[in-house]
């Protein structure tokens, strides 16, 4: 894993959340983006080499509004940018750590991503994404 | 805040979630510290430049023991490194934020440390912290 790439963090009123970031964080978020497969919309914040994703669900089928109630707002998830997602998804799983897509799938800010199921690792939703570079 | 310092996991086997953390993150912890004040040992894992702490509680006093009891095991805060403490959470104070502790105090890995309730900031725990330099 090269670093954080990202904290997600499930919100249930994103323009309010957003503006409540800006201010613990002092930046304005740098991007927002709607993730049609997921059901989400993002806000993005740079912190250093990382960022911190807000998501609200579009509707009550998003992971997010099941996961809002569930257990409230609050962390969601843990992305590692990793340099070649395939290599990294068979080396987890050589490790008899469980996958929860077996094929990268395209996530939000222009990534692939896979996630990495919480029952093995402490309760912990860990997300890997690479960038998508186009030659 | 200048980066994400650390991102904090409650765990309950230490030995077990620091070998999975190896496994995982693909380095192994490089430094373990007891911090008696708070009730907990931690392992500290360096990704690019943030770190993961495990988090495990000493006794029932601790906070990690409570909250694993109320919530289970996964990710407990995030902590934000900051340029200088006192004035940081003048300004959150100041924007209406709650902070848990008035005064700094010493947190693990020679830092002061500051906790945001999470009341104020969409269910997630934050702590700023400054590393102590010695002059």
């Amino acid at each position: 894993m090269e670093k954080i790439d990202h904290i997600g963090i499930a919100v249930k009123d994103l323009e309010q959340a957003s503006k409540l970031y800006e201010m613990l964080l002092g930046v304005k978020p740098y991007k927002t983006e709607q993730v049609i497969s997921e059901h989400v919309t993002t806000h993005f914040f740079k912190v250093g080499e990382s960022k911190i994703e807000l998501l609200n669900a579009l509707n009550t089928d998003s992971t997010i509004s099941k996961f809002i109630d569930k257990k409230g707002e609050g962390i969601h998830h843990i992305a590692f940018a990793v340099a070649d997602i395939y290599a990294e998804m068979q080396r987890l799983k050589d490790l008899g750590f469980v996958l929860l897509n077996e094929e990268p799938k395209q996530g939000a800010d222009n990534k692939l991503i896979c996630f990495v199921h919480p029952k093995t690792t402490t309760g912990v939703l860990i997300e890997l994404c690479q960038e998508i570079v186009i030659p």
